[in-house]
């Protein structure tokens, strides 16, 4: 995606791992020093992506696996035609909550797909398209299950086994950053948000030249 | 899909081509005989596909072409996978309006996106799902170009683009026909309802046993 004369980042991560601040404090940056930034997301970042998204939540469970992976794509298609791409070309900066990394992890951890099918896929919709940066905010489970338990906060069984999906969501994330040290910026999400974004800003910095 | 005890025919044809007719005299026939028939349809045989459907037929034209076909195929793994499959297991006979043969004669004759990889996408949304038997409604556009010539209607150039457009749909109908001779039964869509049926009947019946 270095042909357009934009730059786009990715933030990726599991819910909690303060995605949300730190594209706050990223884009009052960027913007502080002149440049123009488009924030989306992923899925749901279009008017055809917001009916696709309502299908997807409200249907949840009732759709077919398959089905279910192909309507993230399509969502996927057409956010990043309609959206990443005419932005790229105008020269902004796309700053965009969750991509084709978390179909990857997530999708894959749920171990009813085969995660090299749900890239391949991901990729056909984005014509290849990938992010000149991707931050992965990374949270240890067992760090948060501590802190469960130090709420003297009971831990049942459905728990137990949301642990070990986010577990293995972890480790696809981790696998996929390894792939690609290029593209992927690996940062511990229990450290405090500004020195995490000062991390961040530094080679976002390196990309605007 | 001959693992199922049923059995599973869909009908290709453009618009006009017979399809609602044959399906109605095959459906009566088929009850007359004692066989359990779903009738179906893609896209939109599925309580998700029509909310998938009414995506595609509101925003026709404003949806990236991948996106689109994605749509397509995310109604068809849901499809497949909650209708056809559990009716085939339960020994009934499907009979659908369009499958994939659909999308690849119509996207691929859009000539924006590569045939092959429209089939491959379909393949993948059904895990592999092919009917016992396509019956293949063909009309000549010639044919009816001289049924519209006769009507004395002028003809202009967005009908000759669409008439160019239908001949490619054909020709790639006629395509898929020829690759797989086995699954599909080719008629003369010019020719009587009574002796389409006639034809129909004849293969259905050996399907049957």
């Amino acid at each position: 995606m270095t042909s357009g004369r934009g730059v786009w980042i990715t933030l990726e991560g599991g819910d909690g791992s303060g995605k949300t601040t730190q594209s706050n404090l990223l884009a009052e940056w960027l913007v502080a020093a002149g440049r123009t930034v488009v924030r989306t997301r992923e899925p749901g970042g279009s008017e055809v992506g917001q009916l696709i998204r309502d299908i997807v939540l409200h249907h949840r469970g009732d759709i077919a696996p398959r089905a279910e992976a192909l309507l993230y794509a399509a969502d996927r298609a057409h956010h990043v035609a309609t959206v990443v791409r005419p932005a790229l070309e105008r020269g902004d900066v796309v700053l965009q909550d969750r991509y084709l990394d978390s179909s990857v992890a997530y999708q894959g951890a749920g171990r009813v797909l085969d995660a090299k099918e749900i890239r391949d896929l991901s990729l056909w919709a984005a014509e290849g398209a990938l992010p000149d940066l991707t931050v992965l905010l990374d949270l240890d489970p067992a760090a948060a299950r501590t802190r469960l338990d130090s709420a003297d906060k009971p831990f049942d069984r459905l728990e137990a086994e949301q642990e070990e999906f986010h577990g293995r969501v972890r480790d696809a994330y981790l696998a996929l950053a390894d792939a690609e040290p290029d593209r992927f910026l690996v940062l511990d999400a229990a450290a405090s948000p500004e020195s995490i974004v000062e991390r961040i800003r530094a080679r976002v910095g390196e990309l605007l030249g």
